[in-house]
């Protein structure tokens, strides 16, 4: 690779694989969405995906989608705009549980999602379908068509996800983090379709929360190592700024796990994987210690407010993958 | 039992059992419901349920406990008031299918209940609960809790019954009718809690569609001679006035089943297990027939276009059950 390789100098013809959790990571994605179009592919997390009122709900990849199809909720940061709760009230009337809000809108995805999963559709397959109707032109794929289930270890007990997040509003101290039925579940097979073209390939770990966010999905077995043989860069965001989350639960989390809350331990979390990290102004005192981790690091203005914000934390990701691909 | 029982003087102390369907049906249970409270028992058709989109649908129980609940929608006929229609707008857009129409609050019931029946909870215990949560007074009883299925054989080949009904819209020329798993299910089993009053109880076979709301009930092995050896007197209430059904396709079936479509035949389709008729002034002409059929008659005004229309026409059922019960 040297810096005539023409895929490289512009982002015309580079391709993307996001790796992405919720609301952060939908947002980095719709801006690299913005300049990469269907050379953009999202691997999202499904650790969160449950089961309620027999609905099989996924979280982070409706985020992903909803935000992408530009009909993403910005009031509740996640559902569908524009939404209407006629069947959450007639569910509290009927006394049935309401801690899991689920919107009128919001719900048809479910009950046509769970429909065809019944039906043994894949994941993969109803998501393709529901991007293609609603307009989605990057590929969004779910981590792994196999069920893999985070689960909270705290000071409350062992938690599914959803107990832990919604229910119980974080407010447990967590302990660790397992991720049930990852050893036997298998990566997304599409990712096979970006192999033969990792020349022009960069790999960006969006600022989604590293805990049970992306590192569910780096548990899928054979991930990680698809990703160095691919020798694509990879570039990290960091979801902490300033020593807080933009959003979330990660900076409480790093505590309780006996970290500092600080973009430098997020640099430390990815270090094996990332060549690089990308971290905000607020964190640039760090960028030396996170240089001796051998990444290379990207200062910017990273809380992304708008959708131009979006967009130029995308392009500071991109030109950071193609300094290390040319370096 | 004479005329000095003093169950039968007023209907103070009368137990009612009361076999319906949808729309026609449920107004007249609201008109009984009115005059007895809890001593109604409502036993309802449930071989027009079906599953859709995931969701265990039960169309007759519904509009029973919906309109019971006085919570029934008035301009659909089916359905709950203050209806908001966002799940279906959002299910278009997705691409899935429309021919059913399911409102938002409604979606609460079936989702409660297909949640419940995954759990192994009875349809029985399930609607007892919707119902107290209503406030409904008369208990409601679907006729089995096992599965029977209304098949339609018709000109357009054997259909389930929501595919003729609702998605063909009743087009189709039907050469009968058969009830899937009818042979082997049994009929609720809380039926025996009349026996121990059937002294005091009268049958009231609703207006509704004999072939495919009162049929299945009666389809069911044994029911037939459960309701022979209680006893109580057998009322029936004609769904067809001056030849028209007042709502659904109930004349039409007549006519395609080679029946003419009347009150008469109404009351030749009940004659081996009703004592008595409610016909609607307009076929007066046809009462010395009836009679001829072994039939006592009574002759009102039985289209119920009000709540004091539905409790006349309960009076009148009544009245006509305790002549019957004192003859």
């Amino acid at each position: 690779m040297t810096r005539e390789d023409p895929d490289w100098h512009d982002f015309n013809s580079v391709r993307v694989l996001a790796l992405a959790g919720g609301v952060g990571g939908a947002k980095l994605v719709s801006g690299l969405a913005e300049l990469l179009g269907e050379r953009l592919t999202v691997l999202v997390n499904t650790a969160d995906d449950f089961i309620h009122l027999g609905f099989h709900i996924s979280p982070d990849l409706d985020t992903v989608m909803y935000t992408l199809a530009g009909i993403a909720n910005q009031q509740t940061g996640w559902g569908v705009a524009d939404e209407t709760w006629s069947f959450m009230t007639e569910v509290e009337r009927l006394g049935g549980p309401t801690w899991f809000r689920l919107g009128d809108r919001d719900l048809a995805t479910h009950a046509l999602r769970t429909e065809r999963l019944r039906r043994g559709d894949s994941l993969t397959a109803i998501t393709d379908d529901l991007c293609c109707v609603l307009g989605v032109r990057p590929r969004v794929l779910p981590m792994s068509d196999d069920s893999v289930r985070t689960i909270v270890h705290s000071d409350a007990g062992t938690l599914s996800f959803q107990d832990y997040f919604v229910r119980l509003k974080c407010k447990p101290k967590v302990s660790a983090f397992s991720f049930n039925g990852a050893a036997s579940a298998r990566y997304n097979a599409k990712l096979g379709d970006l192999s033969r073209e990792s020349h022009r390939l960069a790999i960006i770990i969006c600022p989604s929360n590293p805990y049970v966010s992306i590192d569910p999905i780096l548990a899928l077995p054979g991930l990680r190592e698809w990703i160095g043989r691919s020798g694509a860069p990879v570039v990290a965001v960091s979801p902490i700024v300033g020593g807080v989350a933009i959003k979330g639960p990660a900076a409480k989390m790093m505590q309780e796990l006996g970290h500092a809350s600080s973009a430098l331990s997020v640099a430390q979390h990815y270090q094996r994987l990332a060549h690089g990290i990308v971290v905000d102004e607020a964190d640039r005192g760090a960028a030396p210690r996170m240089m001796q981790l051998g990444l290379r690091v990207g200062i910017t203005q990273s809380v992304m407010r708008t959708q131009a914000d979006r967009v130029m934390l995308a392009r500071e990701c991109l030109a950071l993958a193609k300094e290390l691909r040319c370096k």
